[in-house]
């Protein structure tokens, strides 16, 4: 059998005010969390300096973890036009800067990550990151109760494409089982 | 007198399909066309590529020609929150790329682009188009017209642009006349 080759996971959820990112390298069925934070700006700052902000803040991230390839929720459109604008620019910052790195890039629907995590595409947000701390290990459990909340939901992305890329990898080569 | 400056903007007009671009060289009331054109990206590519077409296509303008400065026309929210998003998007590209050179960034409303052009807010199209000509001189008329709509309403931006900053300066350094 060939070495199973671990696979570095760069989760994001994108914001304006703050984008979360969270990186997990997945071997087999084996999770383990990296690091994880999130890069934040200022309301009061002017709009083309906390885009630059939130890129650059990405790209150190990319450089520094060197993750293989990258996951994004897909932001929700708002009631409010000029709130779905602003998750608009956040959420492009997320798709380019990974794409910019050489990664290959995939969205999920939050509704398919509550599902993947918790079997319920309706979950509360503390069950999403109850599931989130069991995954990645009693170990880190306590770590990720206390991690803001944009850098959870940027584990359970990661995690969810971990779940997807796996499921996608079994179908392309059946192997027998017993 | 000290020697008037001459000021080099780039106007942008943000689309996910095209982003126009125009640049012109303003030097105290003259106003003079260096380039326009328009970066595009296709439907069927993935959008975190198109993003990067987007950001790539801008950098390369900005790297050719050394504009002082950008001036970006704030997109419309869309009845649609899906194309809001997706303007959002693209408008982030427009916002990002310039900050990232080292530009400065202006935005205006295109209500305010047409008011600036032809003294009236709801203007059709085709007078702001039909100004942008006028007002970069009659040599370059018949090249304003053949331009993509996108790179003329660019232009369009600059010129606003220009119009502005020579109020602000004239506003902060009153001079006699006479």
């Amino acid at each position: 059998m060939p070495p199973i080759t671990a696979l570095k996971i760069l989760g994001l959820d994108p914001g304006l005010a703050h984008t979360g990112w969270g990186l997990i390298v997945v071997q087999g069925n084996a999770h383990q969390l990296i690091a994880a934070g999130r890069v934040s700006t200022k309301t009061e700052t002017p709009m083309p300096q906390r885009l630059a902000q939130l890129a650059e803040g990405l790209a150190h991230v990319i450089r520094t973890h060197q993750p293989h390839v990258a996951a994004v929720e897909e932001v929700y459109v708002n009631k409010n036009p000029q709130s779905t604008l602003k998750l608009g620019q956040a959420r492009a910052i997320s798709l380019l800067v990974p794409q910019q790195h050489g990664l290959m890039v995939h969205e999920y629907a939050a509704r398919l990550v509550k599902q993947s995590l918790t079997g319920k595409g309706n979950a509360e947000k503390t069950q999403v990151q109850h599931m989130v701390a069991v995954l990645l290990g009693a170990s880190v459990a306590a770590t990720v109760g206390k991690l803001p909340a944009d850098a959870a939901d940027a584990l359970a992305v990661a995690l969810t494409h971990a779940h997807h890329a796996g499921m996608a990898k079994r179908m392309a080569k059946p192997s027998i089982i017993g």
